[in-house]
């Protein structure tokens, strides 16, 4: 069957975080004299992400945008690195990284043809800010940005994935989940959607 | 001072919602040898948008997508019109004439050129699905599709016009409001956002 909508995730499937926030941190630290393992430094801020969202999946928490976890663990991870005096403008420049993913190599061009079949939408937990920054940056085009903004909620919470849907005024099993992680596919199977798996060789979280 | 971001209204300021309508009830009627004034059918159509919303404006009713407006409306114009026995299917049809309006001639290029000056979003009372059906009708990109769905409020509700600002991350007076029609901008500005005023001679609400 034919999918009348198709709905992204977009870290890791369509943008290459790691290598991307990777350069963020040398390019601006490196000018500072500052020198830490910056490899680990992005893998323990990715690592704090699941659980900032699982505080708003269980409820132990109202529902904040992406950025304002960033900027959490950020902070956090700046006085465990022993990274101080940082004023908030370089703090949200850090924070907003983020906004700045390169897309892997073919995203640019294979979103805008299948966006020539069917509606491509981005259904990620990054919030629209984010998401309309970084698509400006790679040159990604939706045909509407969705997700946990519009949700308040964070996939793999069934409500992401059923707002998507109602928005596009299409039914679950009209729409193709893409994304290069089983745990956001299975979701979406769950909830009758057709699933899409993108091998995405350097992605850490790849499973 | 460079807007930040642009906020654009979209029927009669981007597309032709008069004569893509009258369009669509020719079509549609004529093989069914269905005879009326389709010009007074459209005015009166449009003429309960306003009265529709203001239930929701005022608080006395609960937010409805622009979609369900229209088919209320609909079905109340077919009773008086005299016209019967359409089905389901039929009058989804119709409803979604709102759906397939087309642009002005100049507005896919224009949106196009200022997308690449700023973030282009679109500002509408129509729900996130028929805009979307409607952009890719008449090939208008956006950097994100805003308004009244994600607001759950009609403009000139204030809500609407903030809720776009803190959705793509900017200050109301960052923003700039572009419209083919004075009240939405006078609502704009009342929020320090810049205006730009499109002229649309055929237009039937510019003032």
């Amino acid at each position: 069957m034919e999918p009348k909508a198709l709905l992204f995730d977009v870290f890791g499937t369509v943008v290459d975080w790691r290598s991307s926030v990777l350069a963020e941190l040398d390019a601006f630290f490196a000018p500072r004299g500052v020198e830490r393992d910056w490899g680990q430094f992005i893998l323990d801020w990715r690592a704090m992400y699941q659980p900032a969202m699982a505080a708003v999946r269980e409820g132990r928490r109202e529902f904040v945008l992406l950025d304002v976890l960033h900027r959490e663990n950020l902070l956090e991870l700046l006085e465990r690195y022993e990274i101080g005096a940082l004023g908030e403008a370089e703090i949200w420049h850090l924070t907003t990284a983020w906004h700045r993913l390169d897309p892997w190599t073919d995203s640019s061009e294979g979103l805008a043809r299948l966006k020539a079949l069917a509606p491509v939408a981005a259904l990620s937990n990054g919030n629209i800010a984010l998401m309309v920054n970084l698509s400006r940056h790679g040159g990604l085009v939706w045909d509407a940005i969705l997700g946990a903004e519009i949700a308040r909620a964070y996939k793999p919470d069934p409500a992401v994935y059923l707002r998507a849907a109602t928005a596009l005024g299409v039914l679950p099993e009209e729409c193709m989940m893409v994304a290069a992680h089983n745990d956001d596919l299975r979701a979406a199977r769950a909830l009758e959607m057709g699933t899409a798996f993108v091998l995405r060789p350097s992605e850490y979280w790849q499973i």
